[in-house]
């Protein structure tokens, strides 16, 4: 019954949490950050017992790089925290307020959200990063990280947990699950009332198993199957620079593009271009029939292309009859992150942003800008692909939620 | 697979309902107000079938009294479209829009959420209703009725569905499930994808029901177990006049008070006046120890009371040391929905603000007045009681959701 005892701490702890002075909060964090330096030999020895059973367990060594810690990165996470205690804190704030003719003032208040519980894979990082972000609004964390970091994990929380106790913030703020059966996280994902949010970190089948398994409420995040149209009103050399960028100066993160649609009117005299350019830069190209008509190099794309996040030096191509077709296929094939329009005509930038269902939609600039530092956010706990609450990059206002806050003198209802 | 294929169908006149005018979407809202009066023999013809049918199950009389219709709440229907049709659009709105040091500038516009799921009783007043919102707001809608409403349901949608198309509205933004399998209603919950909302509205079972079974995002409405607190710096004669209003003038509903919570230190003065006030208004008074040795006429409270949402003339009370404690026992007991503190202190105003955790707070006024007509949203699809995505009365700017809108000039990521 771990799950439930600790998210019985945890509820109460939020209330308290909620009342927090902004300064005890900041305080807090750095407090961690400090103790996250003073602990790292012992971090790193946790760390050393994961890697050691990550590598007899025959884990590829992508994966043992993720769960890797090191000096520079358990500096980089306090680094992360102090961050956190720098941006503004937004509990509290009265963002909207109106007066109704019977004289109430009616207000919309910041306030946190409850339980958080993260649902993450191997990358320890992540432990004290949503531990800082839930801290800071006000939130109390479960946090649910993968197996094979266990003891990196804990050596983390138990640094961060007593740092913030001793800071003055409620015991019970920041827990970790230290049961590694997987009925533990089944059961989290039921506990309605007593968790108010879950936020899954990782690969696809992790997010998608939150998903299709949780009745408690949950943030989507994550997968990006990015798309770049080209319209036949484009500058071609602005949108050569953008797809090189999009899709070529970090392939494996999310915001990355994975397929370029082109306006036909314009395939004879981009195309080639553009597969030169990403072919000497590594990129494989797969593409439709058309422009395999015209590039005769490239791969044929199949159904399947459409859909996919390659997350690496792969770009599909499809050449579109016009903005409402590529708008069709993006609505169709998307996974709801980012997409962009290139063109110099003000209509079919404006049909673009209007149709697009996704969470950013840009005109004239690089998909990589969809992420909280870059937005001006300052940290994010992900980005949503879903609709509910939050869309896009998640800072700190996207871990809250609001009231109502009505000011009276006397009023009854006739 | 009726649920999937009207699914389906809504999905893709989703896509094309998010583009469609506002001036559209109000033609169409008031030529299905006409197409309900012209229906309206039908529409009563359908009911009588539905009250025969309730009438030899031997449905009591208050549940058939909430399934009748006649010609009067067919024009109530009718009047609610029109009154829709007369509110702002939220679609498309920029909210804000701020610009980032390369120049990106950075807004969030208000979309449709998608297809949404409306999961009701018996009625029949709810179709129309929840069909004129989400149509408004740019969302396909999935309407599942009560099966004791079902002929009246389809006649309902049988004229404003066709209305809405003749006046340019897709095909299918306006559907009704007709099979009364509860199968049906449970893969309607499963629905990940297709459907991007779900709104239970009815009783407590059915939202429970919903929110457990379902993985489709659910938003939670309507149970009201709401507090008045009267502090020991209160003006008792507004406190009176606030429990009077708040427990009186319409019990039934969710934001009406179940409960009062009364400072110690004015508990000799105030509490004999309101509970003679009450009982002879017709209100049961249930109340702690301390409460009957002061009115011994009062009967006992148990622990069940302090989380029942009577719905009826019956009122729990309960002496507490102070704010703090009337805080600690509100957020244990409440249902989240609307709690009011009378006072003339400053900060204890201000602490029950911050403090409580529920959609509405009030100073100083009745809790009457959570409904989105008198908070100035003009109608309101339900009260949520959860905190994700849309807390309180949820007018249409509540059933959109938001992208981010990046304009640029060839901004790429450095």
């Amino acid at each position: 019954m771990e799950v439930e005892v600790k998210a019985d701490i945890a509820k109460s702890a939020s209330r308290r949490l909620a009342m927090l002075d902004e300064n005890v909060k900041n305080e807090a964090l750095k407090n961690m950050a400090d103790e996250l330096i003073k602990s790292k030999d012992r971090i790193l020895k946790a760390n050393e017992k994961d890697i050691l059973a990550a590598e007899n367990k025959g884990v590829k060594e992508s994966l043992i790089d993720r769960l890797r810690l090191n000096e520079k990165r358990i500096e980089g996470m306090a680094n992360g925290l102090l961050e956190i205690s720098a941006l503004p804190d937004p509990v509290g704030a009265i963002e909207e307020m109106w007066k109704r003719p019977n004289g109430l003032q009616i207000g919309k208040m910041r306030c946190p959200i409850g339980v958080i519980g993260i649902i993450y894979e191997s990358r320890p990082n992540v432990t004290a990063d949503a531990a800082g972000l839930c801290l800071k609004s006000g939130n109390a964390v479960i946090l649910k990280g993968g197996s094979d970091a266990l003891n990196s994990n804990i050596a983390i929380v138990e640094a961060i947990a007593k740092a913030a106790e001793v800071s003055g913030v409620p015991k019970g703020a920041i827990q970790i699950i230290e049961n590694t059966d997987r009925e533990e996280v089944n059961r989290m994902m039921k506990l309605n009332g007593k968790i108010d949010l879950l936020i899954p970190r990782g690969g696809a089948n992790l997010i998608q198993n939150v998903i299709k398994n949780s009745t408690v409420p949950v943030i989507e995040t994550g997968v990006g199957n990015c798309h770049v149209f080209v319209d036949s009103y484009a500058d071609l050399e602005m949108a050569l620079k953008i797809i090189v960028n999009a899709k070529t100066q970090r392939p494996g993160v999310c915001n990355a593009i994975e397929k370029v649609l082109i306006h036909r009117d314009i395939r004879e005299k981009f195309l080639p271009i553009m597969v030169e350019k990403l072919t000497s830069l590594g990129v494989e190209i797969r593409g439709c029939e058309l422009t395999r008509s015209i590039c005769p190099d490239v791969k044929e794309a199949n159904e399947d292309d459409w859909r996919t996040e390659y997350l690496d030096l792969i770009l599909a191509v499809k050449i579109v009859e016009d903005v409402d077709s590529a708008i069709e296929h993006i609505n169709k094939y998307s996974s709801g992150h980012s997409e962009s329009i290139v063109t110099e005509n003000y209509t079919n930038a404006m049909k673009f942003i209007k149709s697009i269902d996704s969470a950013a939609v840009y005109v004239n600039a690089s998909t990589r800008f969809t992420d909280g530092g870059e937005f001006g956010f300052g940290a994010e706990i992900g980005i949503s692909t879903q609709k509910m609450h939050a869309r896009g990059p998640m800072g700190l206002k996207e871990l809250t939620t609001y009231k109502y806050v009505i000011l009276g003198n006397g009023q009854i209802r006739e």
